[in-house]
């Protein structure tokens, strides 16, 4: 599988809560860190998605927030991945930005030139990179 | 009616289903093809959703995820529309990709460019163009 | 706090509204002017989201949707922001447009140039910001 989203996670399912519409489910990434993410129930039996199953994160880069100096404040973003900007990439509209998680995984958000800019984006700073439940697409093998 | 969301598609809703804070619609966009959107009950009840009546979704192109060689991988995406890419449009960090679909509707993406060179968008490669039905906007006429 | 999403309003929580798995809360960002975002239950509890309570919304420019001549349409995003284009700013692939709302608030939307165009997105033209409530983020100070 090739994909476009530039955010693959792979990990097995961890934890499971129940809605109406949407389920919850947290995906192991690496030792110690979880993913959640959000689907329909008729994803969720679809991909047979029960504890322990192996699972794939897809994450768009458009759909990534990143923070900076956010000491003392708390997100709704059910995913905060805390690590060090690794490169950024400059467009005209928008820049491309890696962040080095201490896990070894990475993040590449697309954020707007003018917020990199403001931010002071670059190589070392430290970020956070924010990520919605619902931003997060479910993979496993048939 | 004139909007940013790069993809429109005209239809009716096919089916309902109740949540708490969600509902989701299923709209026929073509005979046999059906979009999958989740939306607030307030905005259902608003919109005067209901079977049979007819709906456009929007969706925008920064939001649509492409896989390729996908044979036996099962998505937690409600909307998959397998096609072929019919064009892309490169950009600095961004390329736009357009996947011509069979029903002759036709799926634009946005994805980074590092993602279409890797994948080898071009036109004439089988693709998949995934969406999310939190993704989708709908609009009815008053 | 620094972040990437061009999008940011300052409001307090004025009202509330439950669901199994995702929380509806709408922030008064501007006198009469509200705004509704979808949280996760989990989020709801972890930011002490109750009535009154000072928040944060943060909207990616990404997630934007922009209309014009929509008189007569009825969209189920939830925020929708009537206001004029204040300016644009032209990329390869994308536009950043700023609309400005009559209570002084403005909103940035990256929307495809093709789009940008084909709506004649200019300085001074009327458009409405779409935003669907599962696209915003909520912050508060811990």
């Amino acid at each position: 599988m090739k994909t476009s989203a530039r955010n693959q996670f792979a990990g097995s399912v961890a934890a499971l809560r129940d809605g109406a519409v949407h389920d919850e489910v947290e995906l192991e990434i690496a030792p110690g860190l979880r993913l959640v993410a959000t689907v329909t129930r008729t994803s969720r039996v679809a991909l047979g998605l029960e504890v322990g199953r192996a699972a794939t994160a897809l994450i768009k880069a458009s759909t990534v927030v990143l923070v900076t100096e956010a000491e003392g404040m708390r997100f709704s973003a059910r995913n905060q991945f805390a690590g060090k900007v690794e490169s950024v990439v400059a467009g005209a509209v928008n820049d491309e930005v890696t962040i080095a998680l201490p896990a070894g995984l990475r993040v590449v958000a697309i954020v707007t030139r003018a917020s990199s800019q403001a931010m002071g984006l670059r190589p070392g700073v430290a970020a956070t990179a924010l990520v919605k439940a619902s931003s997060v697409m479910l993979v496993t093998a048939a």
